[in-house]
C-alpha cells in the first residue's frame, strides 16, 4: 500500500574510479574509522533521492521530525543554521554511527538528558552555526537492518574544517558519546571542486 | 548494505475469503473507519514477520524505541502490562493512524506536552492494563511513502471490548486527536476461533 519512495529519503552511494556525471556526486578528499569497523575505500559518494548507479555500496535513511530540540533550542537553531547547497560549502563530511542497544533501551527523558543536560549536544552544534550546514537522516527504522542508525551529513567552506573538527572533538567527548557502538567519517569535496 | 530484514518489521496482510493456514492469521469481525477514508474490506488479517501470499492490501512497520515516555512511566507501565499472544486475549483491533503535518512539525517537547500533559495518553492506557495489551508500530520513516505514520495493535479477551470501547472514546476525545487526520478500525477474532 506504499505510493511510492519517501519523499524523505535520502541515498549515499559510494563508488570506485571516476566520478559519475550529475549532480549530487562528490569526490572522497578523506575517509576516517572513528569507533568500530571502517567503511569500504570509495572514490566518490553520491546524495540522492535515488541511489547513484555503478556504486560498491550505499547507505539511506530519512529526515524525520525532531527527537530531542525544545521549542526554545528549535528556534535558536532556526534562527542562524543555514541550508544545503550554499555555493561556498565545497566540502562536506558523511557521519554514519550507530548508537548501542542500552540507547534505545533507555525511556525518553533519560536520552533527552543525556542529548542535552549532559552532553549539550544542541548548544555544542548552535557556537558552530552558520559556518556549519547540518542534516540529519534516520536509518533505524527502515524495514532492513541497517548497519547505522543515523547519517549525518555536514557541509561546510574548507577554511571552516578546523571548526568542524573543533565541534566533532566536543561532541565526542560528550556522555553522549558512550553509547555510540561504531562511527566512521567519509570527508568529500564537490565533484567540479579543483 | 542491508543485512536482511530489520528483525522489528511486522506486516499486517488482509484478504478476501477463506483464511490462509498458519499462525498470526486472523478473522475480521468488523471494520468500521474513524476518520479519513476508510481500508479495503478484508475477511482476513495477518500479522507476521512476512508478508502472507494472497494478501489484497498490506501495511507495515518497525517497533521502535519509545518517543515519548518518561522513566517513571516506562516503570509503571512495564509493571502492569501484559504481551502480546495470551491465550484469552483471542480478540484483537488494528487501528492504523496519520497524524497531520502540523503535528510533525512541532519541537519534541511541544509534542510530550500534548501527549502526555494536555491529552494524558500514558494516564489513560494505564487504566486498562493489564486487560489490554498493545504494541506500537512506526511506518512514518520507511523508505516507501506509507498511508499511516503508525499501526497500534490491542489484543484483549472478548469480555474487555467494552474497556476496549471506553479506552478509544477518551483517547479520541483528548486534545492530541486534533491531529490526527486519518484513523481507522480493523476488529479482528483470532482465526481458530469459533
Amino acid at each position: 500500500m506504499s505510493a511510492g519512495p519517501n519523499p524523505r529519503l535520502v541515498h549515499f552511494s559510494a563508488g570506485l574510479g571516476e566520478l559519475p556525471a550529475g549532480d549530487g556526486v562528490w569526490r572522497v578528499r578523506e575517509p576516517r574509522d572513528f569507533i568500530g569497523e571502517g567503511l569500504a575505500p570509495a572514490d566518490w559518494l553520491g546524495m540522492a533521492p535515488q541511489p547513484v548507479p555503478g556504486a560498491i555500496w550505499q547507505l539511506r535513511g530519512t529526515t524525520s521530525n525532531e527527537r530531542y530540540a525544545t521549542a526554545d533550542e528549535k528556534g535558536r537553531l532556526g534562527a542562524v543554521q543555514e541550508g544545503l547547497g550554499r555555493p561556498a560549502a565545497r566540502w562536506a563530511t558523511l557521519i554514519p554511527i550507530r548508537k548501542s542497544a542500552a540507547w534505545w533501551a533507555l525511556p525518553q527523558d533519560r536520552r533527552r538528558a543525556i542529548f542535552e543536560a549532559q552532553s549539550q549536544h544542541t548548544a555544542i552544534g548552535l557556537r558552530y552555526l552558520p559556518a556549519i550546514a547540518r542534516r540529519l537522516h534516520h536509518c533505524r527504522d527502515l524495514a532492513e537492518a541497517e548497519p547505522f542508525d543515523f547519517l549525518t551529513w555536514f557541509e561546510y567552506a574548507p577554511q571552516d574544517e578546523p571548526a568542524f573538527d573543533a565541534l566533532l572533538a566536543e561532541l565526542r567527548a560528550s556522555a553522549e558519546w558512550a553509547f555510540v557502538e561504531r562511527e566512521c567519517e567519509l570527508r568529500v569535496a564537490r565533484g567540479d571542486a579543483v
